[in-house]
């Protein structure tokens, strides 16, 4: 494809996605095609010679638009937002024409320079504590990675490899003997990762990858899914008693399944009890809902999450205007992150690395190269700017509070389960039969409220019944929703807040579940 | 941004890419900024109100493009290329529009099954013996990875549970038990991953990252640097005798400094010498080099690496006219990794997944979440077709003989170091008074040539004079290069092979190096 060619399909090729996102609302958000349905339509070896653009283009549209699901759509209230936006996607337009897998400073300066400004910006946005700026005394900095997930693992990796070595360097063992190098096996085969069960699951996978031993402090209903201080320190004191040494703990701030905020002011007290729990590793994921401390009113959490913590991530690439991957880490001292991931050989040594004077991002994380991020990161905040980013995150919470006071208007029909947070609502379905004292505990939920929302009790017939209903909605595809259990109670979890979502989507999405309750209670 | 003013920017911002790549030759390929340039170009905070694509637009001109490095430049002859083509930025540009983190297959069915099928079309594209087809009977598979560094440590911690699972089942404990972790622990403790000295450091981060030993075999200049049979022995017979549990090894299929081959026969006869070597994870990291065999010449050796083997990657990002990141990694058998990494909590679940019908590239890799890639390469294999890349790639290995050619013709400036290979010269700069018994041993390095280029003894004076020719080549900027220290030999490594290489420049090289030998010498 030469330049001519280039343009003409480029140019084309913008008109389409305009198209796309003009005309979304009125394609079905959820695919209906059967697993395997692309394999009849491609050939099962790639061409022996090239192929017109026009032959490509017209199958993105006969053969890749049907298996698509929507992310962008409106009716689109599944797991979290994964939003896109257009000054996003010029961002990685120039990426990728500026391909450079900029492993150090060298590769390309102004992708290493642009990262680490732009993680600037953002820290400051978040109203973040300035040990996460670049600029820090405590060097600290940010980074941007690819998911929560590998973010996780990294940080767990840091961990083990700064409290491991702290007790072989406290042993008095010489670095490179044979006898140092079994200490820490030995040593890094009794740490223990700790994460509330409300953790999302790549913390426990994150343990794996690490190799070490993970331990989950249960969370109730009764306390709103919230990692409590006394829980966690039931399990740090087991780990004492096991001989185990818990060495990283994940808080949540917004999580998976209901946007729970673990209690961090006494988790952090728990964590001060004792010499050795000071020694643990504290990373706060704040995926989805880290977004919402764009906003002035969040300023305290954000201070409370950012302060005595060792690590913090956010996802711009769920609820905040830039596409994915944009997988956003803070980290109080990257000495902790470089000491543990470094090995530079020859070939990648040069005389700005050396010099410590340039960031060398490939000691930041697992993978050495990496792409030009911080450009998307860079478009989207200049034009939208602090306050039209918080116009956003404001707007959309909104339609999380519009859609959970519809729910909580009809008390006959449905249950909230945890308290509507960061947009998002989590909800049963009640049977019409089900009496109060079997679905209701004591324990109020929501704080302020009429008292009506309590604690919701597991319950056999509620949980089949909401399952089919969800099911039911998913199958009828005018929006998709996900479904969660949490402490034995089966939950829809429904949140609108890519750009495209309106309110007018979120009242229909209530429509569109009671008329499902109907249909199924009818059968 | 509404789809007016992207309509505006985004055509701008197409014609913007076609006249960087048609003026990249006139640019230098190294930016002369210095360290920080950037920082006082830019505001400190992020902008309170939205500012226009103008604005934005013009700061790509004005202030990341005189600190990039132009890994696309023709004079680009450093590390190894990482291409970018027409084809594959309109990859990014849909995968762009069409965002979804598809972790699962109905959170996107088409860029689940769509990545199955091109990793079918690549594995054919390369000969690789038909195990690694997703339609094989073994259960193999293809998935892009985002590099070769978080692959080989995804197979590594993958070979990790593989060999400490087998080895705990076998001793009869019961999983979820105490006694079965703390066994996992000890087990895990004694594992020791293997590779040449000459792999990239890529397999010792992945030792450190999967919290497992390491131990390298060495590799010498009159071997070529290959590993060998023999020095893999010597390493494992090691481990035996400490006790320890040699459980992968990294072959190299052209590795990083002079894209030399393990000697693939001799080694897989010496891993079937015992039972407990037949039970190493074998994989294979042919990242750069992995793009020679959709030659058909190199059908054999696409057979010998690909046999016996358990896994295979190859980067496309690096030399095979697709962007960063295609990180193309196969496996023997699928289950070995998804078994090692499915952690699938509730919110996860769906009827596809549940099912089996349908592939969940979550657990294929570290990351939740994924990008839509395969897009970006099923619109460069069409583009191309197997005729075009196969064109591209016998075109840049000759630019690399003619190099090599024109080292050659100079014994009296140069001495080559290994054999070239893959387009990659390695060579040194030899003083002017030089012994030929002080620099040349009696091994021949290059088999079948005239018996003039013998194996490379260190010399300090040759080293240095390498390492000046080296610095005030990059100083001058006209071309970029690396270097590399081998076995005591500093050595400049040359290779022009992206998408922009032609005769001319290489051939300008090779006399910007003579220059440049010249004036060194001259002061």
């Amino acid at each position: 494809m030469d330049s001519q060619q280039f343009r003409a399909a480029a140019h084309e090729s913008i008109e389409d996605i305009i198209t796309y996102f003009d005309t979304l609302p009125t394609q079905r958000v959820l695919p209906t095609v059967p697993p395997g349905y692309l394999r009849p339509l491609i050939p099962s070896s790639p061409p022996t010679d090239p192929e017109p653009w026009s032959a490509i283009h017209s199958d993105i549209e006969s053969k890749i638009k049907p298996g698509l699901t929507h992310w962008q759509h409106p009716n689109f209230m599944a797991f979290f937002p994964a939003g896109v936006t257009y000054p996003s996607i010029l961002g990685e337009m120039y990426s990728a024409a500026f391909t450079a897998p900029a492993f150090n400073w060298l590769c390309s300066p102004a992708c290493t320079e642009l990262e680490t400004i732009v993680m600037d910006w953002l820290a400051q946005a978040l109203s973040l504590p300035g040990c996460f700026l670049s600029t820090s005394e405590n060097r600290g900095g940010g980074v941007i990675q690819v998911t929560a997930s590998d973010t996780v693992a990294t940080m767990m990796i840091a961990a083990r490899e700064r409290r491991v070595t702290e007790m072989v360097v406290a042993e008095g063992l010489a670095p490179d003997t044979l006898e140092y190098e079994d200490r820490m096996m030995e040593l890094r085969a009794r740490l223990v990762a700790v994460a509330s069960n409300q953790a999302h699951s790549s913390t426990a996978k994150a343990a794996l990858l690490a190799g070490t031993r993970f331990r989950s402090v249960s969370a109730t209903l009764e306390e709103n899914l919230e990692m409590t201080g006394p829980r966690l320190r039931e399990v740090l004191e087991q780990c004492d008693r096991d001989r185990l040494v818990p060495y990283f703990v994940t808080l949540g701030m917004g999580t998976t399944n209901t946007c729970a905020v673990d209690r961090v002011r006494e988790i952090k007290a728990v964590l001060a009890e004792k010499e050795h729990w000071r020694r643990i590793w504290v990373h706060v994921d704040a995926a989805y809902a880290g977004a919402a401390l764009v906003l002035d009113e969040w300023r305290e959490l954000a201070a409370e999450f950012g302060e005595g913590v060792d690590s913090f991530n956010i996802n711009m690439h769920k609820w905040l205007l830039v596409n994915f991957d944009a997988s956003c880490l803070f980290i109080r001292n990257r000495h902790d992150l470089t000491s543990a991931l470094d090995i530079t050989p020859a070939y990648l040594r040069n005389p700005y690395s050396d010099s410590g004077q340039v960031t060398d991002y490939r000691n930041w994380s697992m993978s050495l190269g990496r792409r030009f991020r911080a450009l998307k990161i860079w478009f989207v905040m200049r034009s939208y700017g602090l306050t039209g980013m918080q116009a956003y995150i404001r707007k959309t919470i909104g339609l999380g509070e519009t859609f959970a006071g519809l729910v909580r208007e009809r008390p006959d029909l449905f249950q909230i389960i945890t308290r509507p947070a960061f947009g998002l609502t989590v909800f049963r379905v009640l049977t019409p039969d089900a009496k109060r004292e079997d679905v209701e505990g004591e324990v109020q939920v929501e704080e302020g409220e009429e008292g009506r929302v309590r604690v919701a009790l597991p319950d056999e017939a509620c949980n089949e019944l909401t399952k089919q209903v969800y099911e039911l909605v998913n199958a009828k595809g005018e929006i998709f929703i996900t479904s969660t259990v949490v402490a034995g109670v089966y939950a829809i979890r429904v949140v609108s807040a890519n750009p495209a979502a309106e309110e007018a989507y979120v009242r229909r999405a209530f429509e569109v579940l009671v008329e499902a309750v109907g249909e199924v209670l009818k059968d």
